[in-house]
């Protein structure tokens, strides 16, 4: 099988961190901040390492917090429903995914907050400008897609963030598809935070994602619980990294985030990245000379990450991701990513488009088996519609 | 090291069950439910296969639902929450852990709901007549622990749900201590459902809890997010599972959690179940016996999971933990345990106790060292209190 469906989680994953973490829980796995004997303390120290990686890799600074979560939709309801307790304007974009414009629409419902969500341009970017043009003296709280899941467009950040802090106002990114791919700088960038999960580009496992935070962004708790830390007292904790995380933090998760991020850094993983990107590169280079084929935001200038959304003209991209895994046995995501409001707007909704989302185990063979595929759907396609 | 601290979490784990899921997860670890492709399917197919062990563990009927969480705090949050969106009256107990505690302070001091919290009596039970005379007509909620993780004793839980049902009420259950340890029949009982985590003594990885419900028990979604299914509503989908599962499953956490169910359903750990309850015995036993200690209700009639505290008298409970761990490399707990009401009814309050609770993997011998180091910390501070 050519698995080319990376965007909804990496496969496969490198396997040797993933074990090395196992047996690392085998061996100690008491729980964290929850005893006071050596083993307890120990995976203790172990996830605090853990926590000062994820903070350097995402370049927080020093203060910085790292909270863990379940995946990247509960990191960023945390994140979205602690910071409008208070009733606020928020500013997000139709580039987003359900895990923030469901939040969001809930909150709108409600009456919690009043909502305005900035358009992309005909390249999949969220121009600074645009974002800035929706900010209100109210405005607590502005969400951006930080690379979309369908085009894969990256955008422009720390552009935007300076307007933000302009308007005293701070950015907060979901990274659930950049993290990994694309080299994040938060404090650099004066971007106050991002929500991440770690089983998508991190390579790690399921079950694992989290917070990154500047000290000026102080969400509310939303779920409360044992924390191990002020037990007598029948209001959760606010100090972090308690504040955020209630009950037993998911130690074989934080264990193997720490591994997987130390592969992200070895030279070997460097290169991989380096061929995914070309590889994509060539794949929408040859999309784009095929016959039939409607290609979404794929080309052009601008920051992108390896995948790209596309159709078949004439074709339901749900019948040609069928036809691509039952007759080419290649897998890939056709429908609409959970960005409803993207597809709205390119014209492509109900049914969506098909993802070609590559990984760090891809190969030059698996896209040209997927061009060759591709080809033959289209001019297929092409020949039944004359 | 002697490990006594198996109600924080079970340790050693039989390796065997997770390093079997972890092969499974490299091996087709594709996004359950987020792909049309093979893979995704096969994924999908093993989750619903692990749903089914799961209700069928918990003695829930046809239609029970099974959806997954990060832990039991996450699992205890959304359905205390889900279920308290319209104001009402909840009953609970003094017994109850904070993951209970706190959410229900929290909803009580928003004044979104009326808490009463039922006492334990002097053995550690709850007494099902005390919590039919707090019922109200607008009570929404029962929600009872299971089992003590303080003391270890089981509630009559049949029989508090019996007069609960005849009150048109609920009961529903914090299993995070009895599960596995303690076999649960929640159709037969009578009981509307319960919370559970995997990593105490169902042995699997943190990272992965849930809730069991009857098609009675419908909380409300308070997490939003992308399901894989009907991604063009801004509305979380309200079908089960996805209803209360937002975002990515932990698939790494639901194949390690069915590993451990087909392992505890193996003779080997029909017989370390008894052996380890046996040995408490022995430990209540031999403390009752040993000058200087006070024991908290582990011995008389009824129920109890193989788990009991004490203090030394005239000693703090963290200072006996210290020694203990320092002088005997035993570990066990000290404190409040996450349940300070509790502490506070017992007298024990601020300063905890000190808890034993044993795994599937404790010998005799542990229990003798454990009892000798007793003896020598007991007689040492009734000579120092002469």
């Amino acid at each position: 099988m050519i698995y080319l469906d990376n965007a909804a989680t990496a496969f496969p994953k490198p396997a040797e961190p993933l074990r090395r973490a196992l047996e690392q829980y085998l061996e100690a796995g008491a729980s964290p901040g929850r005893g006071g004997y050596d083993l307890a303390v120990e995976a203790e120290y172990e996830v605090d390492a853990v926590r000062r990686k994820v903070r350097r890799f995402f370049g927080g600074g020093e203060g910085w917090r790292v909270c863990f979560a379940y995946n990247a939709t509960d990191a960023l309801n945390t994140l979205i429903m602690g910071l409008t307790q208070e009733p606020c304007h928020v500013v997000s974009t139709r580039l987003e995914h359900n895990s923030v414009l469901r939040p969001l629409h809930h909150l709108a419902e409600q009456g919690c907050i009043s909502l305005d969500l900035v358009p992309f341009n005909s390249q999949g970017y969220v121009e600074p400008q645009a974002v800035a043009a929706a900010l209100r003296p109210d405005t607590g709280l502005v969400m951006v897609n930080h690379a979309s899941n369908v085009f894969g467009t990256v955008q422009p950040v720390a552009e935007i963030a300076a307007l933000c802090r302009e308007h005293g106002v701070e950015l907060l990114l979901d990274a659930s598809q950049s993290a990994g791919l694309y080299p994040i700088e938060l404090e650099k960038w004066g971007v106050g935070g991002l929500a991440f999960t770690g089983h998508k580009s991190l390579l790690g496992p399921t079950g694992i994602g989290g917070l990154v935070l500047s000290p000026r962004v102080n969400p509310l708790p939303t779920r409360y619980g044992g924390t191990g830390v002020d037990s007598i007292n029948l209001v959760h904790t606010m100090d972090y990294p308690h504040r955020l995380e209630a009950g037993t933090i998911n130690l074989l998760g934080v264990l193997s985030l720490g591994q997987s991020l130390d592969y992200l850094a070895t030279p070997e993983h460097g290169q991989a990245l380096s061929r995914e990107r070309e590889l994509c590169a060539r794949l929408a280079q040859g999309l784009a000379a095929t016959q039939g084929i409607e290609l979404y935001c794929a080309q052009g200038p601008g920051e992108r990450l390896p995948l790209l959304s596309c159709n078949v003209k004439g074709m339901r991209a749900g019948d040609v991701a069928d036809i691509l895994d039952g007759d080419f046995d290649i897998a890939v995501r056709s429908g609409l990513h959970c960005a409803p409001l993207l597809h709205q707007d390119l014209g492509t909704s109900p049914h969506g488009a098909i993802r070609f989302s590559l990984g760090a185990f891809n190969t030059a063979e698996d896209i040209e088996a997927a061009l060759e595929a591709m080809e033959r759907i289209g001019s297929t396609a092409a020949a039944k519609g004359r």
